[in-house]
């Protein structure tokens, strides 16, 4: 199968390069920047020097439906809208890594992206491509979530689908690695401020938010609201999340952990620690594992979930191709075999 | 005024010299080890080369009641209730660092620490070292307050104290940096381990939480539990707590922030933050600020309270000198008058 | 192929295994460890947790041999020397990572490892595994370069070739990421006193620097001593090595980067820079790449080079992969084409 | 004395202000910025929120010299060079932290900054700062060195004054945390890239080459360059300087380390460690101290210098206050005596 990525220099986009790199039923036909004017990629991401061949090229849309089979956009939210409208009405398959398509409730967008959303129309047709749960896993077009959406479901899925959280008392304190920020420039991502420092950012107003309800609402149709904190902590890679809920009955560690393992049984990239454990954000790192840990505090009758996820791996272009393995029929874990790299 | 530091080499002590260097009225007369046997601080301590013409000495409290005032304990949990013994018989002022005299029930240090608890008469005569809260500013025995306690216990006074929470709904997310793990080895604070690294540990079982507990209790008498959890960041010092509780009625931002601002008036380490700012990590490190920022989520009638402070300032040595300074009279901020080190 | 790995919980032994995972030739078919007495590696690397299935056992070279071709030794240096007895009297191919078959001249292991060396025989059966520039390809017994060696060693091995350095003006300033001194703990690994920090360490007794003359007396053999100097810098991986040298004769970036081109033009691994760049450490991390750039300074006459590797890829398990490619007749790029991690 | 600050909010401008906080015989009467347009420094530093109650003030010279006795230049390179021009004409003294004045030959400052340098008349009223070997020390115009510049100085001057150096075998190998390439945004500063990387940048041509030849010729007219290398190291500040050079004559580590204690006698920031140990870069940190550790290599003949300060403390503000305390008769360590920050 022929893919061709659109935004490769991006930190998305060079993951989705590595990972294919070992795919053994994929081969990558073209890459495009939207933004970068050079003739190859080496010149501008050294650690590809002599790796890959392909020169980068502009985009157009009739070219990479000619070489390819399917487009990944890992380009920014408020980009892929534009970049997405020829590949939809020439019916080709496309993932978007953005923010643009996942949204399904007219004004969702525009209050939480403050910018006009995709058409109606065109967001109808994608799948929410959070891959443990894809609702039409034929879809051609899927909206690959969000880093932080796709820990902070994860980790609530079984206790929302069997019913035992009170649904007003969760809170969600979750940490971000740098990289989730991209390569753009800012004071929040200067190494002198951000090294040896941790701040909280987006204070109830994260873009994910409104995913995530949206999700979770799925699963517990009452659920209104939930607390969502997002901060950015001096790491490189990586999303650690902690979640906090109140049950609606007491339980035991051992049955909260066994309902978690029964729960993602045949989830191959979903780990459930033993009682007692707790994942390090490091064991995943370079990987599309998510790692969860659990613990029940009967003093409060809550439960805390630390889960752990690569937000470029299992939180974007890790499950990119987990959802193109998916469309395409091929083993879920095919291209996504590599160990996380440790230490 | 003379005062003896014991446990000199730790990062607690270290930072009491620090401070003490810069304070007006105290003069540090005698630095003592009870693990170390060097002759000279500068041996092991290279930042200290020809700064510290103390030698470093046994301890021998007779030696230091003859020379010093009070003497600091900057010892750990377990140690300090020891090395107490002999000072407080004499009547002799003691600052303990450590938690040895921090929880007033019985059986309380048994069940978190695992050990022993100092005697109940020994116990009762230290006051509890919160130093915006004293309740008898004059004892000559003082017990300052963990690094997590005091971040947790300043974030909710105002707000306890004028009974606008649902107790039972408060959840703490703490992180700390490594240096408030010490300096003993442990795979957990091994650099290949914790770099680029994040992980919760002691799941509902940190020590801290019984002694947060005893303190809300004195502004919320029907409080019995709260939700807290500790997380290691890849950083050197900070303490970054992020709390948050269910309102018992609405409130705004610009209330919320006035509340703090009106109750920490006169309080000049507590830093509140303006609508809508959230403090970094950084902006307080070594110093014995404490800054806090507030935002209230409508959404969910939650509030999300965020406070940082330097472990080993408002954490430990900072409010240390500060507790001293109450005690002796001096005026609070004497010797910690440093502006925080940024970047 | 079937392998085995002895010291599979090191930092190289769990390098070993993410490479062979991917190898399309090599099975391991078993893992061993000297000093951890758990049934599975899971239960201490919570990364590999549900990946690899092998039992960690005791080290039973009878049965090693049984069950395997091969055996990689990733135990420290004077441990090595212990265990590879059995399997090189019984004519059992070995790839040793440790110091311990590295050097040949008696006396010298002693004085720079301080303890006795292995038997001559058994020394004098192995091979310098320096890949580019292996003697005996199809030795069975493989000693296999340490980090800094091997970036030393390529780092000049064109100009040594061509005669062109000043062989008394080399001074090699090398710096290297904490996982070089393995998982043991010490001061010099704690966090707290490693991050946001540097030391020089080993100040001109490092144990690499017969190794490195050991070698390059085999390309110049009038070169009598080098300067060579290591430091710690607080990153996880990763060799970042700068050399300095005199030349005979002045020469121009342009002929000195076309030297190295040329040198290096069949070596897939050694990927020279264009004139004008240097490589950053990050560019190979995760890989077996040996990244050079070049300068010359006419003001000097004198060449600056730096060359990137990761410590635990081309200065370990990555080389000593290579060399077991080279051993068995593979492709040297089998199991290592992963492409670095890259943020 | 009263003195002014322009560039306040730069990382030596910030730096400045927090030494002058603890200064007995200073005060900061006003401050300054070029690029920012605010009303309050706490605006956007908020580490210094209820700290500075100065207003943040635009550059009226005229206003500054009535209000100030001397006025600090934190302002970059380029920029200086024009601010600095009504005072020097006013006959006002000026403190300048950037590289406008530092060089002295005519064509050297356009080679090296590329651009035009200041008037010959006014560059040739600055004394070069170099704290421990000022010509004039009652200069009213000082130019403060470089970072690099500063320790590469201190490094050479005993060996090079008692002409002991083979002077074309100079190296150094200079590191630096990220702070010194200010708060600028770039790709090279960016968390993402920077973090737990290592790169060198200015091969060559780093604009501290100069000005070391130029103070080093100083001590040894016949020396006309140096090899000179600078690499960014993921640490906020710091200099860890290693230098290499030839000895016409061998000495052992004792007379070495003799020497500079003997030379650095009478110098309270400049600390020399015993024979065989070596300074780490944090135990300076925060501190205006510069120590040095020295070792002897006979297979070489050379000898090895490791040397590190705080960039912004010896290499810029630091620096910059010993010269106002040399200008104004103040005891050299006034406002210096904090201890540096450790852990």
């Amino acid at each position: 199968m022929k893919v061709s990525i659109i935004g490769v220099t991006g930190y998305s986009g060079l993951e989705l390069l590595r990972y294919l790199k070992q795919h053994p039923f994929v081969e990558v036909s073209s890459i495009h920047s939207h933004s970068v004017n050079k003739k190859t990629l080496e010149e501008i991401i050294p650690h590809l020097k002599q790796l890959i061949s392909l020169p980068l090229e502009k985009i157009d849309p009739d070219d990479i439906m000619r070489k390819s089979e399917l487009v990944f956009l890992a380009t920014p939210s408020g980009i892929s809208k534009e970049i997405a409208i020829p590949f939809i009405e020439a019916d080709f398959p496309v993932i978007d890594l953005s923010g643009d398509f996942r949204l399904k409730e007219v004004g969702e967008y525009n209050t939480w992206y403050g910018a006009d959303a995709a058409s109606i129309e065109s967001i109808q047709k994608f799948d929410y491509g959070l891959a443990e749960y894809r609702e039409k896993p034929q879809a051609k077009w899927i909206a690959n979530p969000g880093c932080y959406a796709t820990a902070a479901e994860l980790s609530l899925a079984p206790l929302l689908k069997e019913n035992r959280l009170i649904l007003d008392s969760i809170v969600i304190d979750a940490k971000s690695g740098v990289s989730g920020a991209g390569k753009g420039l800012s004071q929040t991502t200067h190494f002198s401020e951000t090294h040896d420092n941790m701040s909280l950012y987006k204070m109830n107003r994260h873009q994910h938010i409104p995913e995530i309800v949206q999700q979770l609402k799925k699963w517990a149709p009452a659920l209104s609201a939930i607390q969502f904190s997002t901060s950015l902590i001096p790491v490189t890679r990586g999303i650690f999340l902690t979640a906090y809920a109140k049950l609606k009955e007491p339980i035991s560690d051992e049955k909260l952990v066994q309902i978690y393992q029964t729960h993602f049984e045949k989830k191959p990239f979903i780990r459930i620690q033993e009682v007692g454990h707790y994942p390090v954000l490091k064991q995943v790192i370079g990987s599309n594992y998510c790692d969860i840990g659990l613990a029940y505090n009967p003093k409060m009758n809550m439960i805390t979930i630390v889960t752990v996820i690569d937000n470029l791996g299992k939180g974007a272009a890790g499950q990119a191709i987990q959802n193109l393995n998916i469309y395409a029929g091929f083993d879920e874990q095919c291209g996504l075999e590599l160990l996380p790299i440790y230490p």
